[in-house]
């Protein structure tokens, strides 16, 4: 089976090149244009998505008790009405965990690696599929299912992918150790060094971005020799039972035990996340959702190891610029793409009370904040604009918490009012546009924190370094995966660096949105730094990988 | 500095390249014979540690709060009387966080690497000094403190740092990131990846082998820009104050800030080794020592990452043998050897109660254990051979622990007694011979542990395969670092090292002592496998070094 290996020789090649080099790679199509894909390939999976709305999901794995699955796409409001199979946990977990030690002791390290490669390929034939689960799961807009969701996610598993077999293969199979000791004879001792998996892996997908932080984490369990159990959102059951559904009839053909990969589905009323994260067989766990129950993981999964990207309040600094337009939009751009629910969603602007300089102009303040609002408000005017940009929002809780903030806003000021916009298509579609609310850079009680959804802060502050301290020191404290700046100062840019590299956060120079600046890319950007409080885990260092597998070894002196 | 790197550049090469072929190679002298090294510096090696004896130790370090030092020396019984700077733990974990931050963020991983070859260099040409230092304090020979504590432990530390320099450097400083988005226009973005360690690595060091883990823990952290705070055992301060004496002195000439290197030294009554572990400046713990101090560490301190190397119950099963005199030298050879105080010692060696298979001629059980004993009395009947092959024993626990199990023996029985020997040099040398206890395989409550120093087990055993299957497991369950196995036929040989890979266990197939069966060599033998409770950490795998640095990204669009 290593010959899938040689098949996609070319493709983990250029993975690992490009993951050095680091600059721009994509081997999947971002686009759905129906001239990049098979004729009829968009209607074809369209058709796929309504056959399974209704029914129990054709998904067949052992250690079934029933089913579960109360997803509601947030485009319809209606129950999708799929059911998955209702894992019965500790027999599953006895499967997983006798699956991987077949899978582990059974294959060679290039052998996985080839197997995952075919997986990816399989997967990337999906994405239309997978474009329509995400839509009514994580309520991503077409474009965002597609290209983030899809093609962008699986560059982010074949990287994961390319460091597992890059930390692998500086391994050799055998050694020959010869010499001698004292005034002895010469000695020769044959030594084969064995790569195993360290048991069942747990990946706990969140709700917004399904697949991709999932693909990262099943590719580098499975190179790596670990099987991996499943645990989808209760309303993002569909896009993870697709990738399952698909690895394990891939698996089947190919003549390999399909129980290395299982879904644990639950329901809202009924999690089964605990259980399955302190189960004795757990041990990886690979988490992506909020600060609080990674944190919790962190502290209390201490027989696994443990990966996690959740979150924190991810900054913007406004000092100067030469592009004032480029830079609102680009602002504005953040808060709207897929209503704020991003891990590198802009959160907290902090703007000068005096103002900034652009080219040769003084812009003051309150400008500044109204000509923000303005580029929201014209990036939402047309719904059908708006409904790509915005997608929906996933769950009822934001729009709660959305309420909460209206009412802590009145002892601030609410610049701008969230409100929902009649998407095109879907008219109960679960919409906002941005909330922001102006506050003091002193009410950092209630901006150091992440709100998850579209709600952002205009902070006013002294001057930009007053800011610098207070972003800085936030990431630092309470977390940031991705940050930004304005600065046409190198001497200002390098003073934000220093603070940033010293709390341990990214950040971002004058990004202008003809990348969408919270766009991170697999092969080139190092997503979470593991610094600070928002994640311990990188997309994709060799520590994302190293770890998962161990190396036993056999010496044996020749007789 | 990064000439410095330059200056070594070949012999990082050389520690990667056999790092990957995993074949022998030192660039490190193990002799101490005279024609190998500098005129009189032995002889004058002799005399510094004389002049180091009844006097403080001279080391200058901050945040000194008067003295401590109550080492004993297991050869002559009389302190040392050597008094080292007694640290202010609160003010000394400050200045090695102030003095991280300078070094992570002012040097380059290259030059972080260059440094520590030049400490390396420097520290091999101590290794004289360092002999007596281990000599007395951990009770090494001379041979076992110059070669196994010097240029062996040396070439752990090398093959760390080559480690952590190939981790690093797959890692470019920049990179120019190039695309469009949907059709906008070109985009290009300037990324600058900064690697920045954790924070205070705290190093505890056992007392047996107060440098073979310290080096690879010590250069592992400075080279990945961490600051080390090293913590000896309380009778194993001298080696350790040596090292960091070392280091400092050379930093400074290097104009380097010698606070990335400190010294923690305490008493057996008053012991800072918790307080140090629990500090929250502490990010990295690197120990060596006890199994219960080693399973505490790995489940109270969340707040760091934790590398462990402790110790387990090492087997030996005999099947079959061509070579049964060798088998019984390499047995009886590890047994004594430094009074069994190694991680890798045997311990329990199963017998089939119905003899083995040698050649065409069948030898009883009974035979066995006798030439074993028969051997066991040879090596160690020439005072000065028992001297140079078993050093002393480090602890007068040890002389307790053989008290209580001569007792507990009397349950089963007491094939050979421990007992001194007169040692040629120093009358009053705590030595012991090994003390053997047979007992049936059903005893395991008494073997499924380490037993630390001169004491070993018989276990008759119906078979072979009931050998395999306890052995196996005891590994498993209870850690082995290093097990041995004598079998002529493969598929006997298979059968075991199935069992052991699915323990997560090493095994040595019919290793026969022309090399001590004990050696764990660098660049080849990978040390604990982290799939037992030996440990969690392996000398030296990519995932020793990987996680101990972290990226932050810094972008810039070009404007």
């Amino acid at each position: 089976m290593s010959t899938l290996f040689e098949k996609h020789h070319h493709r983990i090649t250029q993975a690992l090149r490009y993951c050095e080099e680091r600059t721009y790679w994509s081997p999947f199509q971002e686009s759905p244009s129906a001239k990049h894909h098979p004729s009829g390939a968009h209607e074809q999976a369209k058709k796929i998505f309504k056959e399974l709305l209704g029914n129990p999901f054709p998904l067949k794995q052992p250690n079934t008790i029933g089913t579960v699955g109360k997803e509601i796409s947030p485009y319809t409001q209606q129950p999708l009405g799929i059911s998955y199979p209702k894992p019965d946990i500790e027999p599953l977990m006895d499967t997983a965990k006798n699956s991987q030690k077949e899978w582990t002791y059974r294959t060679e390290p290039k052998e996985r690696v080839g197997v995952c490669l075919e997986l990816i390929e399989q997967l990337s034939q999906n994405n239309f599929l997978n474009t329509y689960a995400s839509m009514h799961t994580a309520g991503m807009s077409f474009m965002m299912g597609f290209a983030g969701s899809g093609a962008n996610a699986l560059d982010r598993g074949l990287e994961a992918l390319a460091h597992a077999h890059k930390a692998m293969s500086n391994i050799p199979s055998h050694a020959k150790f010869t010499r001698s000791f004292a005034r002895g004879p010469e000695t020769t001792i044959d030594k084969s060094y064995h790569l195993v998996g360290r048991g069942v892996a747990v990946v706990v997908c969140c709700g917004t971005f399904p697949t991709w932080n999932a693909y990262p984490a099943i590719f580098a369990n499975l190179a790596t020799g670990n099987s991996v159990v499943l645990k989808p959102h209760p309303n993002g059951i569909l896009p993870v039972a697709i990738v399952v559904q698909t690895c394990r009839r891939l698996l089947e053909e190919l003549g390999y035990n399909p129980d290395i990969i299982l879904l644990a589905a639950d329901e809202p009323e009924d999690r089964i996340t605990i259980p399955l994260l302190e189960h004795k067989y757990t041990a990886i766990i690979d988490f992506t959702g909020s600060p609080t129950f990674g944190s919790w993981i962190e502290n209390n999964c201490n027989h696994a190891l443990v990966y996690t990207e959740t979150a924190g309040c991810n900054s913007v600094i406004i000092e100067s610029t030469n592009n004032y337009d480029g830079m609102l939009h680009a602002i504005a751009h953040s808060l709207c793409l897929f209503s704020s629910q991003m891990c590198t969603s802009a959160q907290n602007i902090f703007i000068p009370q005096n103002g900034i300089q652009c080219n040769d102009e003084h812009i003051s303040y309150d400008k500044i904040v109204d000509d923000l609002v303005a580029k929201i408000d014209k990036l939402t005017a047309d719904p059908k604009i708006a409904a790509a940009l915005c997608g929906c929002v996933m769950s009822p809780v934001t729009f709660t918490q959305l309420d909460t903030l209206r009412e802590e806003a009145k002892k601030y000021n609410l610049v701008r009012d969230a409100h929902c916009f009649a998407h095109p298509q879907f008219p109960n579609a679960s919409t906002a546009t941005p909330m922001l609310v102006e506050v003091g850079i002193a009410d950092s009680s209630l901006y150091q924190k992440e709100h998850f959804g579209p709600m952002a802060f205009i902070i006013r502050c002294p001057d930009a370094d007053s800011a610098i301290l207070q972003a800085s020191q936030d990431a630092k404290n309470h977390g940031s995966i991705a940050s930004y700046a304005y600065s046409v100062h190198e001497q200002y840019q390098d003073k934000i660096a220093e603070a940033f590299i010293d709390a341990g956060a990214s950040i971002g120079f004058n990004l202008i949105a003809h990348l969408p600046i919270n766009f991170s890319a697999a092969y080139s950007d190092f997503h979470v730094t593991g610094l600070n409080p928002a994640g311990n885990a990188c997309l994709t260092d060799i520590a994302f990988v190293a770890s998962r597998f161990r190396i036993v070894q056999i010496k044996r002196e020749r007789i």
